[in-house]
């Protein structure tokens, strides 16, 4: 091969030209994290742990004593037997019940604290400390506390309110089944009336139809709210709840039978069982009859005449489970994120030269690339999760409580949840690895971590099925008659209208005229704009959402129109709607993190988390950049110019990493990690 | 909004026109999976299986068997308390050693196999099975055994081996220290010789340098390889192994400390410890002799004179543990995938229409895009991994034995390993995902899969340092040396030589000349061979490899022009580096499955697993098809129809699933989750 061949190679190699390296960053604005004029904000760890607290920042700090004061739950959760651990967690849970934490969402007439942006925060900020105690808290007071308030009235909040807020009174949540997951519309446990003795009959028709999985129940549970069919006087009227008594003093009542799930990946101080019913008999009044009732002489009755809706407004009322268990995993990939940059600042590893120290691993690119867009994401879903749960307290406390919010909240907090709960995954994986075999012990918290936190991608709704409800209001536009679980309804529906419509719907015409308005230049907008310039990030994302979305639509039409059973339509456009759903709640979540930051007043603090930001939309953009290319919305210089730009916020975020993660306030001594962190504990 | 606009916004919609839908697959062989033509490959499970297993058949047979036999471990793992679990793996390793299961690498004279190969097999298969029993073996045959073998002479393998061999002398491999996890050469215990007495003292002269999680360490170990820095008369000459006594008859002896590491996150039937030598003195002959010797007098003596060199040529010797631990995942990922494919073609979720079944999983077409590529990517890499154990039993036979051999296997087992195991980290995960709240019971095995493997990904060498290392293979062409785990060795090289020389060794104009000889038609080469030709899918994947490469070695040489510290250029490449490596192994792997898929005769079952080998290329192609568009090897139209192929690849491989996993040959009893599964056990 002839030399003077090289330069045809050159040309191959548009990421290396000369050119490029001496190409100013992007963003007009923008100065390189070591060029000489950049300025390196300094960040008030105190002040942005305020910001990051919000409203509840003091019911978030007797969560965080609490949490000290129980440090111990840590260890014993490594060296407890099974039972052991049972008992020693419901402890702990009674211990803070005592305190007033757990109770915050409950009315004050029943010894709540009437405040359900409280409930969330200290839900949330549990999530620092052991998982199995969390989860026993979800199951009492979110699960079982929760349908007995919002399904059930006055008769059941006097009879149980004040006692299981206290914790004297323990209770599951009986939903789901084992032969039904996530279609709980199709669960198989039946409640019979008998309009003679006034009662209703529970029973268990076949095993496919046991209650699987149920918190509370192996061990604890005295009563439990239990979801069957309920039929009266020969008609089926779907599902409802019912209190149900699975225990007597300590003891399995007659006609309950229960087993225990055995040893499970992580949550072991949780008693998870699963139950049998044998035609158990309970009074006309443990029908938790906020949204239906049954006479004494068998009729029903409810307000609400369509069995879909009535089904999806029992449901949407248990929103807040979604909530908390979302907020839990942004906060347990703090407790990660945490140890994980605290290691890779004192952590040395290889030498640059001989006569200097090893380097410490956050100055490594790879770790930096590792670790801060993970921490970029946190503090995203952070600020997400705060308009989630701002939202939830609007519309369980009154203050918005129209239909079209309800739906609204539903959504976002279904897309939260999912996309909160993966991040959890990931961020607990990559942190665990980024701290090597240290990572593994379980002194150093990541086993622990993620074992417990695997399941918050299935609980309170599998991610997958969660992300098709964001995707179905996404196209149904929230209309009532279509938001069930049922994701045939939605090729239906999709099937049944012009496909105009929906796409108007969408507002892929308003998007195009906004982004005119927003850049002018027409087409070319998005190739002039600066990387770092908020309105475009926006604009990338706004994009994606509405063309993903309008496609869906397009794609559900064309195969019904095609003559394809609806059925196999959904299941050739599944990855589609997924990717609607996800980009859609990308969206959401960069929205609320750019309004937060651009409410701030200007200095280091807003410096600061613009950053992280940047940071946030950029790899947003740049882990989807073969979309955007494929829908002619990036260039390959762009696309590459994104890369750097993400290298450059690294080296920029790296000097502030252990400030950005000291403000999520994970108490110390709930760190554990002695060892590894270099701490006297 | 007028409606005459909307015409506007479809042409916005590429992946939506009409004419898509009607487009035939880009290769003009292909057949769709619903088109009339296409005829559904039957496949011989029996006939798969005996093809995956290969030469050793009977050895994983016999393993199978062991399995079996000793099925309860697997329950024991979730019951038993730590120290008694211990117990019982030690139990179970010793009755497999009885069956020669375990020493078949070890030679005929000391009681062992006398086969390489037929070790790594037994190994690999052992990964169906607990992994504490699997680590264990790891730990005494592999790592003790292994260092006595290969850096031990005649008098230590007369000493030891046979004990070793049949569990009666239980050893620990005590290399990694807690300061110094991989950068091996910079370990901090020491090997003093003392010329009067005839003896080394091993000592730890700070907590940086204790060793750390040490296999076997915490209860059996009676001898252990300790790795030290060896000085000899006042002057150092690196890191050797040394084998000294921990315990006597159970009792740890005078001059060692050792404590227990505490529970971890998995593998809780391995004793891990962490180990304090004071002063402890070993003969001269506990040197372990094979590349250095110190003589009486205290002369230090060695074959190969370069430190740096005599360093890695030891560690080269331990590759077998690299080949294992990658085997291990790729299998462990087998036992994943059997039972979320078994689970998704038996569960049903959701009906299409009223009057049907619900759907089975595996229907869903989400369903398939999660499991059927990780499914392909089991077989590719269980065929890469074929090569590497081949190619490893070549160089320690003898068969090849020169130095580019075996650099090339050390790179290959390194870059197998790394892709391995986090396929096992990310395959396990969706599995578990894929069995919702089924799979988070421990029952189901994914509980013990999951924090079992999760540390496979950083012993035996962390993965991105292992990539790291084959990243500098490739840049310096294997040349000895820069073979060291020192990447700034690799910035200092490469700013050392003028750039073109690297380009042209890393063999772009050949590439790209065979790009002409392939496929005729110039620079639009790749926009016109169809996507199922396996000479686009394997050039594609060379392309990128070999263009990563030039890329990387312009950006150090760049760096380092500019004047940059070598530290500095070293982190702001480390992500290229890393991606080229990754580039590297991705098509190592492909070859290897494209090269086995050929040989086979006509038939069903070569139909079958051109499938799944299709399916692996293009999802390698379509996972990183932002930077084949960035890098004008791809367009828009033709990502997207990679996607759609990839999808009708899975439709077709979906009838077959089960067969395919069936075929892995993981023994119905090991894979317990008789209610997930509705086995009878």
């Amino acid at each position: 091969m002839a030399t003077d061949e090289v330069p045809a190679i050159d040309d191959q190699l548009p990421d290396v030209t000369p050119e490029e390296a001496t190409e100013p960053p992007q963003d007009p604005g923008a100065v390189h994290a070591d060029a000489p004029g950049y300025e390196q904000p300094v960040v008030d760890v105190e002040a942005l742990r305020r910001l990051l607290d919000g409203t509840y920042g003091e019911v978030r700090d007797l969560v965080r004593r609490n949490l000290v004061e129980q440090r111990q739950i840590l260890l014993d959760a490594d060296e407890m037997p099974r039972a052991q651990f049972r008992e020693r967690v419901l402890e702990v849970v009674l211990d803070m019940a005592a305190t007033g934490q757990t109770g915050m969402g409950f009315p004050e007439a029943h010894g709540g604290g009437g405040d359900i942006g409280a409930s969330v925060a200290a839900f949330e900020t549990l999530a620092f400390g052991d998982l199995s105690v969390l989860t026993k808290v979800g199951v009492q007071f979110g699960l079982f506390g929760g349908a007995i308030l919002q399904l059930g009235t006055q008769h059941h909040h006097d009879a149980y309110l004040a006692d299981l807020v206290s914790g004297r009174l323990l209770g599951s949540f009986a939903m789901t089944e084992f032969g039904h997951g996530s279609n709980v519309q199709a669960i198989g446990t039946t409640a019979t009336y008998d309009a003679e003795a006034g009662e209703f009959v529970i029973h268990t028709p076949d095993d496919a139809s046991r209650k699987d999985y149920i918190g509370n129940a192996a061990a604890h549970a005295e009563l439990a709210v239990v979801f069957a069919q309920l039929e009266v006087a020969g008609e089926a009227h779907g599902v409802h709840a019912f209190v149900v008594r699975l225990r007597r003093d300590g003891e399995v009542v007659d006609g309950v039978r229960i087993e225990d799930c055995g040893p499970k990946m992580g949550l072991n101080g949780v008693d998870n069982g699963h139950i049998w019913f044998d035609h158990v008999r309970v009074p006309r009044t443990a029908l938790l009859n906020q949204f239906a009732e049954v006479t004494p002489e068998g009729r029903y009755l409810s307000p609400i005449e369509n069995p879909n809706k009535r089904f999806f407004t029992m449901l949407g009322t248990l929103v807040q489970g979604r909530v908390c268990v979302g907020g839990a995993g942004i906060n347990a990939a703090k407790v990660a994120l945490t140890i994980a940059v605290h290691y890779a600042t004192r952590r040395r590893q290889f030498e640059a030269s001989s006569d200097q120290h090893e380097e410490l691993l956050l100055d490594y690119g790879m770790h930096q690339r590792r670790l801060l867009p993970l921490l970029a994401h946190t503090y995203a879903l952070h600020f997400a999760q705060d308009v989630v749960a701002a939202d939830l307290h609007d519309v369980f406390s009154g203050t918005t409580a129209d239909e079209q919010a309800r739906r609204l909240l539903e959504s976002r907090a279904a897309g939260t949840k999912a996309i909160g709960t993966w991040h959890a995954t990931r961020t607990i994986q990559e942190c665990r690895e980024a701290c090597g075999g240290a990572g593994y012990i379980s002194e150093n918290r990541f086993a622990a971590l993620k074992a417990d936190t695997d399941v918050f991608t299935t609980f309170e709704g599998d991610n997958h099925v969660l992300l098709q409800l964001v995707a179905k209001g996404l196209l149904t536009d929230y209309s009532s008659d279509f938001s069930d679980l049922d994701q045939f309804g939605m090729v239906r529906f999709v099937a049944g209208v012009a496909v105009e419509t929906v796409v108007e719907k969408t507002a892929v015409h308003k998007l195009f005229q906004s982004i005119r308005d927003l850049l002018p230049g027409g087409d070319q907008w998005d190739q002039e704009a600066g990387l770092l310039d908020p309105n475009y990030q926006l604009a990338m994302l706004r994009f994606r959402e509405e063309h993903r979305l309008a496609g869906v639509a397009r794609r559900l039409k064309r195969g019904i129109d095609d003559g394809m059973n609806p059925g196999v339509v959904f299941s050739r456009v599944q990855d589609h709607v997924i990717a609607t759903a996800r980009a859609h709640v990308d969206r959401l979540v960069h929205e609320a993190f750019v309004s937060r930051t651009a409410a701030l007043p200007d200095g280091d603090l807003k410096v600061a988390l613009n950053l992280l930001c940047d940071l946030h939309a950029l790899s947003v953009i740049e882990a989807d950049r073969g979309w955007f290319m494929e829908h002619g919305r990036l260039s390959s210089p762009r696309s590459k110019a994104i890369s750097r730009e993400i290298n450059d916020l690294c080296r920029k975020l790296r000097p502030l990493a252990v400030d950005l993660v000291d403000a999520f306030g994970v108490p110390r001594e709930v760190l554990r990690a002695e060892d590894l962190l270099g701490w006297e504990g």
